[in-house]
């Protein structure tokens, strides 16, 4: 049965991994991936188009660089450089298992708090569902960690679904991903 | 293209409406429901199973009985037994609704706190997706209402899915549904 009704727009939230580093995704959010194409797409590649979106915090990022010298401008600029070319690495893995299956999507990254830019871009992006993958942490460590899936839960103007990452796939340190 | 895989089992958690009574479901599980067909079955019809639990909460379903009088165990007994009836008839309209459109699914009524029993029930049947609507009420009104939803997206062994009540389907009293 073919479907005529425009495709179902799912935004999903990517990270990087913390464990495996450039350009890998993180556990959650590639464990939300496949259970989304599983579960929820199954066969029907023409009926969900899908949006990835990367939220890029910069201190973060630059948490590694504790030794780097910052002399000039210019080395703002190029670290703001790489920062940019990991987080499009990161949307190329996506991107490409998409293509391999045919589904169509777009991705594209921002900078800023994550909860609050998702939040954002869902105003503006008026996707139907909005997937996030979370750690599944305790109260206790959620409050350290921003919390962003709660948030969205909360805030953000679409159905959202809260995929946690299995017990199994769990690092030694939980904080990790 | 077939589904060959197993169809994914979706449970959603249905309630009554507080506004038009029995067996009218709520206005936030009524557009959960709509929405989920639209946006997730879409025209797969196949590749799922809906499971419709209703949690029935003794004391709510009393409440307009205040001046019943009750004189011997057999009034609690027929009391019991039109609470059951009551939720057998909301689950036909899922049931109903599901069989019109081709879909196969199940439906049972438990018994306690709407979100104990709920995650309960999830670990028993292991859904892939718990579907439950909210009335996106703010933080004050929730404190009073138990706030189903989040504490399933929190405890509930599966991904969960939240979808908020439409603001131009919230009634005057947001409380009401």
């Amino acid at each position: 049965m073919a479907d005529s009704s425009a495709p179902t727009r799912v935004m999903m939230a990517v990270n990087e991994s913390s464990l495996k580093g450039y350009p890998h995704p993180s556990i959650s959010c590639r464990s939300a991936f496949d259970w989304m194409l599983s579960k929820l797409v199954r066969s029907n590649t023409d009926g969900f188009h899908l949006l990835f979106l990367h939220v890029q915090v910069p201190d973060e990022d630059g948490f590694d660089d504790v030794d780097s010298i910052y002399a000039s401008p210019t080395d703002f600029q190029s670290m703001k450089q790489r920062d940019k070319i990991r987080g499009i690495h990161l949307l190329e893995y996506f991107v490409n298992e998409c293509h391999r299956l045919g589904i169509k999507c777009e991705a594209w990254t921002k900078q800023g708090d994550p909860k609050e830019v998702i939040c954002h871009e869902v105003k503006r992006v008026q996707p139907d569902l909005l997937v996030v993958g979370s750690r599944g942490l305790g109260p206790f460590q959620r409050v350290f960690l921003g919390a962003v899936s709660e948030y969205c839960v909360k805030h953000a103007e679409c159905p959202v679904i809260t995929i946690k990452r299995k017990a199994n796939e769990t690092p030694q340190d939980p904080i990790d991903d």
